[in-house]
């Protein structure tokens, strides 16, 4: 199986440009003095560069984090990877593990989890909105590297298909409606995850996790500080992400 | 091959009391209000329960986080989830890479990288210190879920056998030492990580790095903010992490 | 009127040792290695030093920083300078001013209050609990600058006897049982501040001022990283404060 | 001396829409969905409203934070009231006090320490540039309520005039540069503040400080994280403020 990485190259240029685009379909590239064409591109070897009137442009491999920080087409609010990669630690998700998640949204930790249970593991994906299942449906074949992740378009409310799953991660509005589905579908002791905007929705949250017989591991906030990249002037950037969302861990407890 | 998770168990008391014990080696296990056999533990399937003079504890499986927060004997400073899991995304790490990894350490995050590349993947670590290298060596061949890990006891100053890896991960004290090594370890567009703990350090391998041909895409510090678990009282803890480390994340150029 | 500031001195030794010391009071200091004589530390001029066993302190003047947080009698929860003088700020409190508070707990921000509006201006500040209004009253007289704080000891829900305020600070459990009486002792367009530990206040704290006629301005946490003090090896700490409480700041609106 | 304050107002409007404006100068005000004379302005009262086109807004008297952050003119990066506020605390400024400051900039912190000195006191500014001291003179004569500001239009590397000075505020590219000057300038145990944006610069002041007799008590960044104003849905927003610079506080050793 092919996956979509294999088609992407990042271009880097002066003063910060980044941009991942597809060398498998021809198409004229535009850069800040210029454009070059794709199928050119596909020359030059990762690593290596051209050069487009007098500037020099770097050629790179696309990676999972710049695959989803600018190639994905995305119509909802994704999992960033600063929140994805903890998730993913939280949740144990390793080679070999089933895992569920609601909603698919745009698909963007559906990859990040399709890649860390590899080809051996399993993702159960479920989103309602039909708009957003298609998409999805487009990034995560474009891109998963293995053939491992099943989309159902419905909502949970319905009830999950699967039993005995290692992990589950939510990004729902209403967590509370549908703890005692998850919990039904997660094995003893397993694992949950849960992405929630606001303070009102964290606490509650916690109070449906107690009330379902879930242990509440941690509740937490992640903040990068990015820093200019000037060695002889360091200094973090004026502006940084203040919030994307509040994380919550819990372990599923009982028969 | 068996992990030393098979083995090992969480227990979760009231008041925030979690300890990871092993429940294959006979002996008594220490509690808040008394004690209990490691061998009536194993009776106890994981998400259940056990009484002691009054007392509710629950067991759970042991996951990455808990051994490396909870169990893991350490004798250097580790790589702490919150940064392993980004370092992880960074390095773009997956099923199947070969990545090399200087100093050992501990061998925290040798096992968090193990199990990322999984059965497929390689993991070569580099640590000069026999007392080091001896003590991650027995950390790494108890839990490691692959056998997928080469140690090496030789500093990297003195060369990386290696060849075109897919990723380096260094946490040592002068990586502008070991850059041209690194960097001849390093497959074309490879992916380098660094950690320093000092603002210093980080301008010196970002000139480092710029004079060794390679892109600097990010430098970061992540900053976790845990809330204390009462949903009707929602605030963060009192104290933070106030400092772990930078990270710095690259790409190789040229050929 | 002589400040109690005129007869305190901070002693500075290595390694970080601070201690804020009395030299009106005949007694023996302890230090990391030894004593001093506080009559002989009256002698040292500010900026001055003396040596005990071979090791050499500072000597310098006390300031409001020193004495919140080294000197003054605690027995509840204080305003901490970061907070504090960011609510001075943002109440507008400047010299002549009128502003009241509530409650007024150990007197750390009170102290604060009465410097910032100078001899022209007045402080009311209320407190329920006598034990807290006697040692609140302690720390006012031996350290404000000026004869102007009054103090009461009722709690407000009795009502406040001040009206047309500039500015009143509310640090109480239940900001919204007391929203009415503030109003009625603000003037027109005044500032109303208030602290609170959770998240869960927040909410129901901002849905009171706009029930009652508020115009809020803004609701931040502050937070405060420190580094360590040692310029080759520049680091944050290893701890720092991850909450003390939120900060709502509103406008009355109406008349 | 009737200060700036008086003639100014803050109009508040729907989706966070805020302005100054002035009321003693005869001009349309700008409106999102209209405008408004600003001498029909002047007959609403601190508190109350007025309506444009069915949209009711709110009228606030002037306060040092709206002045600073939403009416001042700049030509450089100003000192922010989440900084000055803190350097006010630390500096120990109070009524009475003498204090420096070099450069003058913009003058929105020379305005601040003119407030917090009172009438009794005097703050003695310098700046090198004459474009900027202009400007600072009229923000600093417009809006100072006391006739207590000295501003000297050169720079401190010429000399500081004044002696005994309690307090001095650096806002200089190379503090290390004047830190002798700074010194004769400070009287024994006086407070000094630097404001510098890089690590490198902090290193350097550092040294520099510990070169000079100066005992350093803190180096630390504030940093605001404001929320939302919804009360049940209570988040912090987006984006944050990531970096404005590193405060250096230090106190003069020896005679």
């Amino acid at each position: 199986m092919q996956s979509g990485f294999a088609t992407k190259r990042v271009i880097i240029g002066s003063d910060g440009f980044k941009k991942v685009v597809d060398i498998a379909s021809p198409n004229k590239i535009g850069l800040p003095n210029g454009h070059i064409d794709s199928t050119l591109l596909a020359d030059v070897s990762p690593g290596g560069s051209f050069e487009v009137n007098g500037a020099v442009y770097h050629v790179l491999t696309c990676d999972m984090f710049d695959y989803v920080m600018y190639y994905l087409k995305r119509r909802t609010q994704i999992v960033y990877p600063k929140e994805g990669a903890y998730i993913l630690m939280r949740l144990d998700v390793s080679p070999g593990k089933r895992v569920g998640e609601a909603g698919t949204g745009s698909g963007a930790f559906t990859v990040c989890l399709s890649r860390a249970v590899g080809p051996e593991g399993r993702v159960y994906t479920y989103e309602q909105r039909e708009e957003f299942h298609k998409l999805a449906e487009k990034n995560i074949r474009g891109f998963s590297e293995f053939d491992n992740v099943v989309m159902r378009n419905k909502s949970i409310t319905e009830g999950i298909e699967e039993r005995d799953l290692d992990a589950f991660f939510l990004d729902v509005r209403e967590p509370w409606e549908v703890m005692a589905e998850v919990r039904k579908a997660l094995k003893p002791a397993g694992h949950l995850g849960i992405l929630v905007p606001t303070a009102n929705q964290v606490s509650e949250t916690m109070s449906s996790l107690n009330q379902n017989g879930f242990y509440i591991s941690e509740v937490v906030e992640i903040m990068m500080r990015k820093y200019k990249l000037v060695p002889e002037r360091l200094r973090p950037e004026d502006l940084m992400i203040g919030h994307t969302g509040y994380l919550i861990f819990a372990r599923k407890l009982g028969e």
